[in-house]
C-alpha cells in the first residue's frame, strides 16, 4: 500500500501538443495495457536526462544517439521487459521499433525515442510491441495522460500523475507529468521513468538546463533501495502552445513562475514514487541542515536513507535514534565534530549535541513514529548548506516482493 | 541459523602471556556472561585499529587516549550496552572501569582498554561493570577463549573462533582469536570485535603494520548490511613467548608463515561474521577481477553486496543476473566497457560480454543458486587488479531481527 496522499490530481490539464495513447500489446503479460506512445508536436522543445549506470539498457543507448541530432516526435514505452543487458540483439530490437513507428507515421526514425522498463536480461518481444503500433497511433488523444501513467506502470500499485496550472502576466501555462517506479530505485541523474510536458514556449538549451536544475531537487533526491536502475530516463517537453513568448532566460519574466511549476509537478512526482515504494510503510523525509557545503549534506542524508538499521527501525516504529547517528558517523565528513550534532524527528528533538536529547521521553518518541509520514532532520551545526533526501522504510514485503518475483 | 562451516575447532591452542575470563555482571541481562577479561604478559606487543565512524563510542575514544602512550595489559569488554552516543557521561563512564580494573590488578589506568558493544544511546550500567571485575580477574585462565567468545557474543547466534599452529625453521608459533558481530556489519579498519593472539615475538611497530594489512583482507572486507558501527574494534596480540626471536621486519624468516597463520585466523574469524550475518540464509563471496587498480574491484564488489536487490535474488535463490549487472554498472567505473563484462556463479558462467552467456540455461542457475555458499565472480576484462568481499543474503529474518529487537 502507497503511504500517505497519493491521489490522483481532480484536474489533470491537457497539454496542447502532446498526444497519448496506451494500448494492451501482450509484451509479456496478456490484458494489461503495457504500451505506450507520447506524439510531441513539431515545434515543441525537448530535455532528456538518462541513468547514469554504465550497464545502461538498449533502448537508453539507441534514444542517446537519436536525441544527440534530432528533435523527438514520438516517445514509444513497453512495461514487462527492460530490453537491459540484451547486448547488439537488444540495441537491434529497439531500432526497429523505432523504424516502424516512424515508418507509420511518416518522421524520421531519429526523432523516435524508445524505453523500455521490467525484467532485465531477457530477449525483448520487440514483434509485439511493432504489432501493437497501429492501434497505439490510432489512439493518441490529449486527455489521455492518466491512461498513459497506468500503461507504464510495473510493480507500481498505483498511477503517478502531477498537474498544475500557473498565470504569469497575462500568460496562462499548464504543467502535466507522469512517472513510474518503485523498487530499483536510487536514480543519478534521472529516474526510472518520467515524462513531463509543458505548453509554455522555452528555448531547447534552457529547458535542458532547467530539467538539470530540477531534477536535482526530484528525481535525484529520492531513494527506496539505492539500486540506481540501468533503464532511468526523464524527459521535459515544452510544446510552446499556450503562448507566442518565447521563454529564453532566467531573466525572462516568465521563467520564475514556470520553473516553480515545473518543479512542484517533479517534486511530486519523484514523492510518489517514494510513497509507492517496494513494501513502503513510512514516508520519510532526510532533511540535512547546517553543513558546509550541499555535498556533504547529500551524503549525510543518503547514508541515512540507505541504511538498512535505520530503514528497519522505522517499519517497526522505533525511534532508535542511535541507528541515525551510526549512519551519520560513516557518511564521510571526516571532520565532522559529533558534539554539535542535533536531531529531530518532526518536532520532537531526540538527539542534542550528539547524545539523547535531556527532554526527550521514550513516550514522545513513540508518538511521533506512529504517523506514516516523518521528516529525520539532521543539523550538522557547522555551516549553512542543507539538502532533502526522501525514502521509505525496509518492511517484509520489500523482501517478499523482491524474492518472490522476478522482477 | 549460521551458513556453512562455522565449527568451533577441534583445538582451540591456548596462548602463552593470555589469559581471559567470561563473567555474568548483569549488565542488561541477567545470567548470561556479559563481561571478559584479557591479560596481556608485560612483555607482549599490541596493535589495535578502531572504526572510522565519526560518531565513535566512548570507550573507542578512550582505549585511543590509552594506546597512544601505554601497552595494553588488560582489555575489559562488556556486551548489551555499546556506550556509544553517550556524550561526555559515556566517557567517564568508560574510564571509571578502566581506573576500577586498574586498582585492582595494581597497574596503570592507561594500560587497561575498554570495549563496548549492544545497544547505542542508552548510559552504561558502569556499576555493574565495576562490580563484576573482583569475579572477572579471579577466573583468569588461558583455556578460556571460547567461554570469551561466548562472552562477547550479542545477537550472535554462534560463538566465532579460530585457532592455527604453525611451524617455521624449528620455532612452533600459535594463533588464537575470537571475534563478535552479525549486523550493522561494514567494517571500516576494524570490525564489530576482534582479538587475536599469537606467541610470536614480533615488534610492535611490525605487528601494527601487520594487522592493517591482514585487516585489509579481513574484517574490512566483509559486509552484513553495510552499516559501519560505532564500536568496531580489533586488538592483535603477540606475547613472544613461544620463540626470544624478535621477528623484526617482513624480510625475517619466520615472517611469512606467521603472516599467513594470522592471515587464516583473521579472514576465518571475518567470514564467521558473515555466516552468522543477520538472517543470513546465504554466504556469498564477490570476487572482483581484471580492474584496472584494487580500489575499482573493491567499489564493484561492494556495490554488488550492499545492494538489496541482489540479496533478495539470492535469498530466493534467483539466479537474476541483471540485478548483479545493473549493481556493477552504477558501482562508478566511469570508462568501464560493459561489453567486455563476464559474470560466474561458482563455475556456472551467466553472463558473457555483457550478456547472457549462450550456453547459460535457467535450470543451471537454478542448480548452483541451490547451494548455501555461492561464490560471484565477476571479470571486468580490463587489468590485473582483483578484490574479494564476503557478505550474506537479505531474508525477512534480517527485517525481522531489526524490526523486532531494539539493538
Amino acid at each position: 500500500m502507497a503511504v500517505g496522499n497519493v491521489a490522483i490530481p481532480d484536474t489533470i490539464y491537457p497539454i496542447e501538443g502532446v498526444k497519448l495513447s496506451a494500448t494492451a500489446a501482450g509484451v509479456r503479460y496478456k490484458d494489461r495495457d503495457d504500451l505506450v506512445v507520447l506524439e510531441i508536436a513539431e515545434t515543441a522543445s525537448c530535455a532528456v536526462v538518462t541513468t547514469k549506470n554504465t550497464f545502461c539498457a538498449a533502448p537508453v543507448r539507441v534514444l542517446r544517439e537519436h536525441f544527440a541530432t534530432h528533435s523527438p516526435r514520438y516517445l514509444v514505452i513497453n512495461t514487462g521487459n527492460a530490453n537491459a543487458g540484451t547486448g547488439a540483439d537488444g540495441k537491434r530490437r529497439a531500432q526497429e521499433i523505432c523504424a516502424a513507428l516512424a515508418t507509420k507515421a511518416g518522421v524520421d526514425t531519429q526523432t523516435v525515442l524508445p524505453f523500455s522498463t521490467g525484467v532485465i536480461g531477457e530477449p525483448l518481444n520487440s514483434d509485439a510491441v511493432i504489432a501493437g503500433l497501429d492501434e497505439a497511433l490510432a489512439g493518441l488523444a490529449a486527455d489521455k495522460w492518466l491512461a498513459a501513467a497506468n500503461g507504464i506502470r510495473t510493480t507500481d500499485t498505483i498511477p503517478k500523475i502531477a498537474s498544475q496550472k500557473v498565470e504569469v502576466a497575462g500568460s496562462c501555462y499548464h504543467v502535466t507529468g507522469i512517472s513510474k517506479g518503485s523498487g530499483m530505485i536510487r536514480p543519478n541523474m534521472a529516474t526510472m521513468l518520467g515524462y513531463v510536458a509543458t505548453d509554455a514556449n522555452i528555448k531547447a538549451d534552457l529547458l535542458q538546463e532547467m530539467l538539470g536544475q530540477i531534477n536535482e531537487q526530484s528525481f535525484n533526491r529520492i531513494t527506496v533501495d539505492g539500486d540506481t536502475s540501468t533503464n532511468d530516463c526523464c524527459v521535459l517537453i515544452a510544446t510552446g502552445a499556450a503562448s507566442s513568448e518565447m521563454i529564453d532566460s532566467p531573466e525572462h519574466p516568465h521563467y520564475s513562475a514556470v520553473f516553480a511549476a515545473l518543479t512542484e509537478v517533479f517534486v511530486r512526482l519523484a514523492q510518489l514514487i517514494v510513497r509507492d515504494g517496494e513494501g513502503a510503510t513510512k514516508f520519510m523525509t532526510v532533511k540535512v541542515t547546517g553543513g558546509k557545503v550541499t555535498q556533504e549534506c547529500c551524503d549525510v542524508a543518503y547514508a541515512v536513507a540507505h541504511s538498512p538499521l535505520v530503514k528497519t527501525a522505522f517499519f517497526a516504529s522505533d525511534a532508535n535514534w542511535g541507528r541515525i547517528l551510526a549512519a551519520v558517523g560513516y557518511a564521510g565528513i571526516e571532520d565532522l565534530d559529533t558534539e554539535q550534532v542535533d536531531v529531530y524527528l518532526d518536532e520532537v528533538m531526540i538527539c542534542q549535541n550528539g547524545g539523547v536529547a535531556p527532554d526527550y521521553t521514550e513516550e514522545a518518541g513513540k508518538a511521533v513514529m506512529s504517523h506514516p509520514e516523518i521528516t529525520i532532520h539532521i543539523d550538522l551545526a557547522r555551516g549553512d548548506a542543507s539538502d532533502t533526501v526522501y525514502t521509505c522504510d525496509l518492511s517484509y514485503d520489500y523482501v517478499k516482493i523482491n524474492a518472490d518475483y522476478r522482477s
